[in-house]
């Protein structure tokens, strides 16, 4: 029997042992999307304790809170730090199975030097060995002893980057960078629209009023984020539509929704699509890479959206993603030669196998492939769902080429996700490699990891 | 190599083994969801042999047996008991890596003490060693020596619960109690709706000549199951839709089709959303758990329907059950704060993520889960199906608070199906702690796999 | 660690060795199902360079080294044979864990006798050692080799047969039959559809002027089809439709479009839900097979299209091929009863358990099944895609029944397909065996393994 979480955790065979060692295991990060905030960084924050670092976002740890019954006060609500902290712990032991509960024990012994198993009986240790740490461990401490070397954020358009600017005139050693995250331009349908195009128009100095003035107005932006050495971009849909328009069309809707009138569906897929089209082709001149997050239906609980805001728990996987329009709209970009580099994800796992043959019909001269399919994303980022997704990129592409893992994480500690990651990857290889189905070639193997634990997504990043 | 079907059968490690037999195996069984006949419990039946037993109503046996080319005769028709066994015995030995194969060898071992196999040769001796055995073994026995607690039937609100009362009044050690299955009440496109509603009306004592009398009749017969300890009812649903309306809307469509109006499509999504949404919430203040089966699509046979009638093997799985408006539905009933506890059941497997992450939007004080994933329904009914449905509740969501197994059976020596579930249970749970996945804590684990088994569901159908 | 490709390759235990090394390896193959050119076979054509017959058509290879950023020039352009060699050995190291990787490595072995490993080092000693081999080793050498049985090629109706006629009357040892394909025959909406209908008008004699004549046309070609041995028909389609119409409704379509009339989405439907109908009947009468491939997305880079034309590679997986209408379409043709014995391949690997559990409600006297679930399909002809078809069908049908595998391609070096399919086989029986869960009778289960190797599908195709 293995011992819980030693430190050949999750790893069977010499190959996958050895690959991990000394291959995997020291290559530096780069965490090319996630959601930490930048002010956090700025400021070097340190937490006052454990639960304001763990606890104060993540609607991981909430959502399995709430479903094993502990109150709304312990969770987002007013109860103390030490009582919310309590109730986690209680919580923890019944996760059998969920990536909580190693992402959990990860964190304690890498950042905390705690081996044991967090429970209602060990949290007041655990409570008072991890406070105490916090008072000399800031935030950037965090990124440094991660070996982070770049950070993506996620960011508006219409954010003013202050942060950003006050980190790269710091001397932090990790290059932390915007993400363009436009996800409010899009979405013309919402009362949000027409307040949010007024401090586009503001930030940007265009006056908006039309779709052109509208395009002027984002590539100033675009060219903002760009001074700033921003290479990605990311998109939250629900699903990548394709209902194409002409440009009066598009207009046309435009001018109507910033008057005020009620858009039809249809209408509102047509503003969709112009607008990311228009986006993509921006990002392909500026050789950012644009990622595509589909697969999503938020906000399920109207009541709670009401009481506690968005992301806070009560997202879900949708089942309605066609691919035919996903297909449709690369296909658009792809025949004006103006298709930038572009990572997919879906939160629907069935959708792996169709994403990796759809990025298999555009891929040209990138080494590495031009379209890629993202790693296992939010409810899939477990072991099983990240073995799965490695399978069928395996089965369908080229797994050598892939770019790899990120952390999405609100959350500091979270880098031990790409530990996981490339554990999970060193067993997926080592294990195909004892079984006979791949030669064994150990600097060969370890280019392969290498590459899809640090060095691909490096080179795919370059502008 | 193992031995087919010895004792730790599917059990490949010490803590598998131990989980097992220390903590599994002697629970009693609470079969909350089934298809017996309440008539044969109460008049305590003893079969005339085990073709009458085993293939009176099995249509999972008969879809296999029509599989191998075996003639109607011989399932349904008129062929001898004895030749219907042979048939059977044929079949069985091509039905390699099925569930019947495990399931048939399970039963002839736990209520024959046959520990052969079955197959043609050996027909002979089965057939006479079950039916002599028969002779001084009742349905109450089997029951009895299946560590039965409580037995959940389905029955139709029109129901007179004659045999529930019987057994009620009787001495028999184990609960069985009635489940409301008001499905032909959501029909009101078929032909059959008019007649139903005018037994519904006789039965309960209300003329029901608009919405609200018909609400009035179906309350009366829900208090009616009450206070027989109805404690659970059950929706067999191609999918769970999500098109309100007025009320007056609905009423003016339930009118219409007790005139004999011919209904639109969406008048008659209109008429089952208004009439599902009704009875959760009566559900609710019952506090009856509400379980919802979808995903299928039924007697696609035509010509079978005609010859044989519903439940004869021609049904199969679908794949139009969209989540949007299963989440708006469960939504709905949240926002009123009447979501009963509730269960979904989807008989495309590959709803598994998607249910999984759709019940932690809806999770509140109750301690294990207002909103459960069933266990692996029917066509899922495997060691593969039930493995993939543990393997998603683990990674999504809180596998410790899962209700666990039930027959879902028209056989009273489905049992064995637990036993089955328990296992893989067990493997499922030893083999992580095996693989350094999970601390190894034998109390704790063991505990774990006795809530799943038995005590999560006796709490959850507390009222 | 097993050794790359050692005897026992993908075996893991002694039944499963002896089930492969006994029983399976060396049984005939009867490729029923690929779209190798009948030509080559005729004219015993002898390859120039290996580039030639591994490259020549191979849009799986092509694929891949686009994914690998090899330029155009280098897969379906101008460059040197030896160049494109050149390429595609260094593409192949990077397929870890694809199909690709182990297919030709067995290709290599087999065919041409090396054991070593092909990349960019070894590229100049394989390219020599294989054109070596090819100066004396022509296509019937190749078939023979492989100890093929019968080869059913893909055919259009209008067609000569020409060379199936060269290859009857040759006295090469293997069968080779036309299958018919009439994929041009359903597509009403394209431009290519009149021209089509002139070319069958003129090879049947048929003047084609309302959709009766057509039917007459399609007959007498079926008949000559027949005449050459025919027992199997083939259909591409993006999805089973079924819309029905009457016979005036769709003679109104056909005659509109021959008159160039540009059709309506459900006209369009109409008339391939009758045509295919219609075809499926005359199958019925002829005891053909009827294959269906659904679940595709073809031609998504349309630049890639217009620059390659089809079948280049890009390809992909479709998610809209809906249970109901493939359901509806069997069950007008059970109804009346005419349902050919009938083979459904979905490329949608999510398709599986619904295909499993519909196939089992359309089956009667024949002794292994009138409808079959096809092998895993192309994109899914992988080790883990091989082994989930095999899981599904035994968990929901009757494994020992299945009429097993085909190589679906272009290339003569394929029937090592068969060899990995068997061995994936082997090691699926042999794993159950091992792990207790299905008793060890050697004689037994070698007989299932030669079933569903060669046994069942001889029998299917009988006439």
């Amino acid at each position: 029997m293995k011992k819980f979480m030693e430190d050949d955790f999750l790893l069977f065979n010499d190959v996958s042992k050895k690959l991990y060692n000394d291959y995997a295991k020291n290559m530096p990060i780069i965490d090319y999307h996630c959601h930490v905030n930048p002010k956090e960084i700025a400021e070097n924050v340190y937490f006052e304790n454990i639960t304001q670092l763990w606890l104060g976002g993540d609607h991981y740890k909430w959502r399995q809170m709430r479903s094993c019954g502990v109150d709304e006060k312990y969770i987002t609500g007013d109860a103390s730090d030490r009582d919310k902290f309590q109730k986690w712990a209680e919580t923890l032991p019944r996760l059998i199975g969920n990536p909580l509960f190693h992402w959990s024990h990860l964190e304690l012994k890498k950042y905390f030097g705690y081996e044991g198993i967090l429970n209602g009986d060990t949290a007041e240790d655990v409570w008072n060995i991890c406070n105490q740490k916090l008072k000399t461990m800031s935030v950037r401490d965090i990124i440094e002893m991660s070996n982070v070397e770049l950070i993506c954020t996620t960011d508006d358009p219409v954010d003013s980057l202050q942060y950003h600017k006050k980190i790269a005139d710091s001397d932090f050693s990790a290059k932390v960078l915007p993400a363009w995250r436009p996800d409010k331009l899009l979405c013309i349908e919402k009362e949000s629209f027409k307040p949010y195009i007024e401090q586009l128009a503001k930030i940007s100095g265009i006056d908006i009023f039309d779709f052109s003035s509208l395009k002027k107005a984002i590539t100033i932006r675009m060219d903002f984020f760009d001074s700033f050495g921003c290479n990605i971009s990311d998109h939250g849909l629900s699903y990548v539509m394709y209902v194409p328009a002409s440009e009066k069309e598009v207009n046309d809707i435009f001018v109507s929704a910033l008057s005020g009138k009620i858009l039809g569906k249809n209408e509102i897929l047509k503003f969709k699509t112009a607008c990311l089209k228009f986006m993509a082709e921006e990002y392909f001149k500026r050789n950012w890479v644009m990622q595509l997050h589909f697969g999503v239906m938020r906000d399920n609980n109207k009541l709670q959206l009401k009481n506690l805001g968005v992301d806070t728990g009560f997202d879900c996987i949708g089942d309605n993603a066609p691919m035919s329009q996903l297909a449709a709209f690369l296909n658009c970009l792809a025949e004006n030669q103006s298709l930038p580099k572009t990572i997919l994800y879906s939160l629907n796992p069935n959708d792996n196998a169709a994403i990796d043959a759809l990025i298999g019909c555009f891929q040209d001269n990138i080494p590495f492939g031009r379209v890629q399919h993202g790693a296992a994303w939010w409810f899939n980022d477990h072991r099983q769902g990240i073995t799965d997704h490695l399978t069928s990129l395996a089965n369908l592409g080229v797994l050598s080429n892939f770019i790899g893992m990120l952390t999405d994480s609100r959350s500091f500690l979270s880098y031990t996700r790409h530990d996981y990651f490339r554990r999970i990857l060193c067993e997926f290889i080592g294990n195909m490699v004892v079984q006979g189905a791949y030669p064994y070639d150990i600097e060969f193997l370890g280019g392969i990891v290498q590459d899809i634990s640090y060095k691909n997504i490096k080179q795919y990043l370059e502008k």
